[in-house]
């Protein structure tokens, strides 16, 4: 696949900065869109705003946009859907997963927190179907947002078990992920007015990035977090969730090894069993590496789609945001 | 107002079995656009529609559309439309309004249940969004939602607040309640055909009447319950809610009596304070009379709208809403 990787690759700074001016309209119309005229909306739904990863969905549809000949300001209020929608979806996640969170607060404020997740969520929801059906695209942005959902639904069926495999890891990442950023690739396509093979293709690219980065996030659950942002290490296992990594390395686990896990999704703590012992398993079998390997095919395949298109700067962009993903190690 | 009233009325029977057939058909629609492949989504958006009160919301929907001229297939999905956002929004007051089932459940099983409302309660909002972009009315469908998510804001905003005013509870009656019956006439106006009057009409009789079904269940609290079906006497102000009755109440209570409240509402159980001393101070200061006038004002209303069409078979039914909706006591 290396061959097919341009000679000049740009740095993460000139990536973002192709997009900045953009991504701070983007900021402008997610301003207007979230204000409600009651506080409470307004302080939850600026909450997953902040926090983290930067509207890198957006980033996305922008740069999709570029490749495909034209940035515009329908690209920015796809932009806004996208990042909407994404911000409605780890609302409504917050109280589904926030098991840890609970341990050490009152029911009060716990339940406090969750109606606060709830309206902020549907606010935010209603705020990116008003857009989506203003720009045309609502049908799109429904099903994504079902897909989503539906994910979900199947996430919390699965908390617990054990047998988890690889396939349904794989359907899980598509659907709590990939799937959006598919959606990214496709309106990124429309608002530069690409065909539909121009479509489809940014369409795949985006999709593939969007496994890989999901893929990377879950092997982030197994090792050491570098700074006070990252995400802290064992939260998806003590959670009740059985990811990728785990699925590898239970493949050539012993019976014991299985039931030292299994343990820990009964408990929902590492207090019987410590992570440390999880993480010795993990390692033992190779199931960051096998999953970070899977995570480089689906960018491979990103890059093949790109690397059909003739050289251009923002195809460099779109190589960059590949290796951005399977690097990133925070 | 009574002079408006026609001289035969038709029984609730009638009136329902005006719309029977119709109301099959939308069981039909829900049932197909609430399947998902997915159990627990099944389960659990089955919940809301099978508790309680039967589909009032559509009912009023299709007798609006017979008044108007004709019912129609587009009337049965606009019924869907409006059950399912009625059940979405159900969904997600659960979360929020379940604070007396969490105090007798477990964390996991309360836990277990939020994950559950939260995402039945986006299914159904997905589902009912997609039905009403087929049907061309997501604008005003979104609208709605809208309206009834700020209710939720607002009313969370206000829990444990004895200052609450009257203005303050038509207010939340409206949007909690009275705008999705409006949006039922309107609706219903819309499958018939009607002129933007008849449209403007019908929302306003359908308005008149969600208040007033608000109202009366907001005296609910303060009576005894008459069937195991019923609301158990209570519930909101054990939730920190001020509702009505209990305002009039206190705009001619004691400090001692207000204290009292206060006491409730900051214990949100009735251990120290029983209920029965906020029984009587609301009959003492004629809360119920008060509010069941009040709710009269808005059946009167809905009455005289009624009243300006000619007389008819679905006119007559009309009015027996009215009734049915100030006689209920259950």
């Amino acid at each position: 696949m290396e061959s097919e990787r341009p000679q000049q690759v740009l740095t993460e700074h000139e990536v973002f900065d192709l997009v900045r001016d953009d991504l701070h309209c983007i900021e402008g119309v997610i301003g207007i869109e979230s204000v409600a005229t009651v506080d409470t909306a307004m302080t939850t739904s600026k909450g997953p705003q902040q926090n983290g990863k930067e509207r890198l969905r957006a980033a996305l549809l922008l740069l999709c946009a570029r490749f495909a000949g034209g940035g515009s300001n329908m690209a920015i209020q796809f932009g806004a859907v996208v990042e909407l929608l994404h911000a409605a979806a780890l609302c409504h996640a917050n109280v589904i997963a926030g098991e840890q969170a609970r341990r050490h607060r009152s029911p009060d404020c716990v339940h406090w927190a969750n109606c606060a997740s709830v309206l902020a969520g549907d606010w935010l929801y209603l705020r990116a179907f008003q857009m989506a059906l203003r720009e045309s695209v609502l049908d799109r942005a429904i099903r994504v947002a079902q897909m989503m959902v539906m994910g979900e639904i199947i996430q919390i069926n699965r908390i617990g078990a054990v047998g988890i495999t690889e396939a349904e890891c794989m359907e899980l990442a598509d659907r709590k992920t990939a799937c959006l950023f598919s959606f990214c690739g496709e309106l990124g396509a429309l608002a530069a007015g690409a065909d539909s093979q121009g479509e489809e293709r940014l369409r795949e690219f985006a999709w593939n990035l969007g496994m890989a980065f999901q893929l990377i996030d879950d092997t982030l659950d197994f090792v050491p977090s570098k700074s006070i942002q990252c995400k802290q290490p064992g939260g998806a296992l003590k959670e009740g969730k059985v990811t990728l990594p785990l699925v590898y390395a239970l493949e050539h686990a012993t019976v014991s090894e299985r039931d030292l896990v299994a343990d820990v999704l009964r408990d929902r703590t590492c207090e019987t069993v410590p992570f440390a012992n999880v993480l010795t398993l993990v390692g033992r079998y190779g199931g960051i590496e096998r999953t970070r390997a899977r995570a480089r095919h689906f960018t491979d395949r990103a890059r093949k789609v790109v690397a059909m298109f003739p050289d251009s700067f923002s195809r460099r962009a779109l190589f960059t945001l590949t290796d951005l993903v399977t690097e990133c190690t925070c």
